[in-house]
């Protein structure tokens, strides 16, 4: 019996009308046939207003160890709302349904309250439910660990609870149903010939995700490629009827016509930090970046770059701009032990990255992308590639304009 | 290891700022060395929106069977928010606690969700947790069934779920926490020299209960009358160190003084039916109250009186004035086979009671209730008794004169 799995996210349900749609969406595919589980969030703004009493309640001196486990108690009420509601909203329109929370599944998770990762199912009668007809309405971003105390999966967890229901399944298809139609080129409120792809490969979608198109979290497609569950994503704002194919994110030998370049994406969220006349000495790198890897801070791009004198270098690299200032103050607590000359934190900078698994077989795919940057007159700062994708900082202002040159320049603008 | 078990309603944790001035009462007692289990309702106003959400998704055509489950797992929601806020706010107090769910603390009930009864408890670490030193916050109101369900012991089933884990524990006492302080003599509203009761019997309390004191639910006296948990009634609404005496209900024998007549309830939803004419022959009032049973309507005071002619008789029974109209069209269906006159409903009637244990050993108690509102010319309807209380049902106009009445008449004014 195929198994199919569908997930709604926050918007999707944000109050009883859209419960009820999102119903009338899962009664239309059931009345096809399909056996299936429906993952959701808690309504739009639920999750918010938990963490604010949370945080309230806790006030903002409890270590982080006190507070994670309560955390996950108050928060994941609000899934379970939603999987109570959509259950009785399906049962409204005749049909069997039955909402299953975390410990219910069995949906075990180490003990990362607040960011927990799922480590697998226990047995449990879902399967069994789902194949005799029964639609299982699951509250997403929960479950529960070893010893039995409810486990969030952090932000955008839903996704993942999805995908791994439906690796734990064998489902045929997981449908993240969102508020958008399916995942674009770039992004449309840039790129207003930005186009919907059809099918795009887990690791051009891994990427993209990385990125910042936030269509999808990127935990959640990591383990649909592990699993090798296929993906699609399409909108819960269209009626049951309506021509819906959103995109299907699958395995790359499933896509024939491959795309030199799927996607363009890029990154506001981004700081430049430069160390100026490094000693050029071993081990001076790892002092660096164990360092900053301590206080937490992502380091994302790094070059190093010949300085001034024989034994200097220059050292650039990026993170989110939001750890910046935790990568200035570390970085200048050391600056005795790794002697550099001087710091320089440029914050208003973006990265743009085309990707493509076509890459991997075609040459000059950097060429066309620093020509279309030039001839705009936008200047390049700092590269850094990958198999599948190449990323580039530049200057901020230049974002959109850098964006719609590229998405031109790879042939990716709608007719 | 002696253990307390306080329970706090939805009105004491009402918002952050409540929830932070339970946490105070509970770390006074904390300090004290108290070993504590803290039950909680759903934060005030909570319940009735999550109730209005599940109506709302389930439509009203929808079956009671296809609804209470999933009712049950949104509405359980509430309680498990508060629970998470109030473990948080004693950590952040210094104390060790967590929070329980009626899954976690295996509070195991019936599969009667929405109105469910407890059947006891399966294994648990809670007493070991408890005896540790850390407070066991619990999600008051909720259990789970045998097949994992969540279930809901219904309205004010917080305080049933208090006396449980109570008696689970071998508890002391259970102090509910309630918006007054302590058991009155009657509703102060009406009798501004009403009094505070120290001590009340089991079932003295279970006759104000069921007779409209809406202080503890009907249910939680019961259970505690059968496991004998002495229960006191207090205000959350003091600071810690106010005097806070509340009222004591326990067992008959621990009450020394024993009044004559301790308190005096009332109930305005009432209303008297009266069959005219009703043929006396045998079997006639079972086929009478076996309709209303199926119906379910609660009938209470019931008297049968000698009508016109030899072998007729009129019948009057008083049931909620809510459950009136059913009576009356399940009655009226019945009149052929009855064959009686015709059928009256009175629903504008109230029911006054006194009740106290010393009743059993005193004499004269009717004559004086009969003569007080003689004196104030209220006019007695029906009558009804029990071995520790006097119920008349007047016109509910009268009311509030009967009450103060009957509140001097019997000594309980204050000085």
């Amino acid at each position: 019996m195929a198994r199919t799995v569908l997930k709604f996210g926050g918007t999707s349900v944000a109050d009883l009308d859209r419960i009820a749609n999102v119903a009338d969406i899962v009664a239309a595919r059931a009345a096809q046939g399909e056996h299936m589980a429906v993952v959701v969030s808690a309504m739009a703004g639920e999750t918010n207003k938990l963490v604010g009493f949370a945080e309230g309640a806790a006030g903002d001196k409890l270590p982080r160890e006190q507070f994670d486990d309560e955390y996950d108690v108050v928060v994941a009420s609000g899934e379970q709302v939603t999987a109570g509601l959509l259950a009785l909203a399906l049962r409204r329109r005749g049909l069997k349904a039955r909402s299953w929370l975390g410990w219910q599944l069995k949906l075990k998770t180490n003990k990362s309250h607040g960011r927990a990762r799922i480590m697998g199912f226990d047995d449990s009668s879902l399967p069994d439910s789902i194949d005799a007809g029964e639609i299982a309405v699951i509250a997403g971003f929960q479950g529960v660990t070893d010893d039995e105390r409810v486990a969030t999966l952090g932000r955008g967890g839903s996704d993942t609870s999805a995908v791994a229901v439906a690796a734990a399944l064998e489902a045929t298809v997981c449908d993240i149903y969102t508020d958008v139609d399916g995942v674009y080129t770039t992004d449309p409120r840039i790129v207003q010939k930005a186009q919907r792809i059809e099918k795009i490969s887990f690791e051009e979608m891994l990427e993209m995700a990385s990125l910042g198109a936030k269509v999808l979290q990127t935990r959640s497609v990591e383990m649909a490629m592990n699993h090798n569950v296929p993906v699609r994503v399409l909108s819960s704002f269209l009626k049951p009827g309506e021509p819906n194919p959103g995109t299907l994110v699958c395995s790359e030998e499933e896509i024939v016509e491959k795309q030199v370049v799927s996607g363009v994406a890029y990154s506001r969220d981004e700081a430049k930090v430069t160390l100026y006349g490094v000693p050029d000495k071993p081990g001076i790198s790892a002092m660096i970046f164990s360092a900053l890897a301590r206080a937490g801070v992502n380091v994302d791009m790094i070059v190093q770059a010949q300085a001034r004198g024989p034994d200097r270098a220059n050292m650039v690299f990026t993170c989110t701009d939001r750890d910046s200032p935790i990568a200035k103050e570390t970085l200048e607590s050391l600056s005795g032990e790794i002697g550099y000359d001087s710091l320089e934190v440029v914050r208003d900078v973006s990265k743009i990255s085309i990707i493509g698994v076509g890459m991997k077989s075609h040459t000059g795919v950097a060429e066309t992308m620093f020509k279309a940057l030039y001839e705009k007159g936008i200047n390049i700062d700092v590269i850094a590639t990958s198999e599948i994708k190449i990323s580039v900082l530049i200057a901020a202002p230049y974002t959109e304009l850098a964006v719609r040159a590229l998405h031109t320049a790879f042939g990716l603008d709608a007719a």
